[in-house]
């Protein structure tokens, strides 16, 4: 399995909300930093943050772009959720390290605005 | 020259403070859009974007990452600008769509706080 396909696959995981499957493919010591917001550190942690998304009715992880060298994957995504009927839709680049077919580290790039103001108009 | 080197020279340009060396890179349809940001479309309207930077004391962009995917180049970086002394700096992911080496459309991700709040401070 190429590095972009660990990273596809992963994304597959996201949008069958299977979270078990999500954290199968992280390393123990993954650092997850969705660059706007604090940095998490092990599987504990980003465990709890996946938790605290709540149940989505659906998620959508659009791929519009994705590249790789060597051990690192890039994407381009529009990452969708719906919850209680409301549609979050955020613009993200992600970079994926890999080692083997696990996932080290994730940074997320976005406009922490963009998604601040549709997590506003959810609740 | 690979689609990466492409970018590559493109960012050096950047590095370099060369903004007619940086214009000459894109495409006249060139579609650039900083993702918090209205997009731009042709040559004139970015370039009237560069210009509107005024005039860094340097320039540095760190490529920490790129990968190629065909024509799509992916960049993990971190975009430094110093204005009269003082640093601005904004953590970036970009992705540029090349025809030949030319740049034909160039998206960067990044969080507009982040560069807002350091914008407010130079002035």
């Amino acid at each position: 399995m190429s590095a972009s396909d660990t990273v596809s696959a992963f994304i597959q995981a996201w949008n069958d909300i299977d979270f078990d499957r999500v954290m199968a493919m992280l390393s123990d010591d993954i650092e997850y930093h969705n660059i706007p917001m604090p940095i998490l550190i092990g599987k504990p942690a980003v465990r709890a943050f996946i938790d605290g998304l709540g149940e989505p009715d659906s998620v959508h992880w659009e791929v519009h772009h994705i590249a790789e060298n060597a051990n690192v994957v890039m994407t381009e995504r529009t990452d969708s959720f719906v919850f209680n009927g409301k549609t979050l839709r955020v613009r993200v680049m992600g970079v994926f390290e890999l080692e083997g077919e696990l996932i080290a580290k994730w940074r997320d790039y976005f406009d922490m605005a963009e998604f601040q103001v549709q997590m506003a108009e959810l609740t």
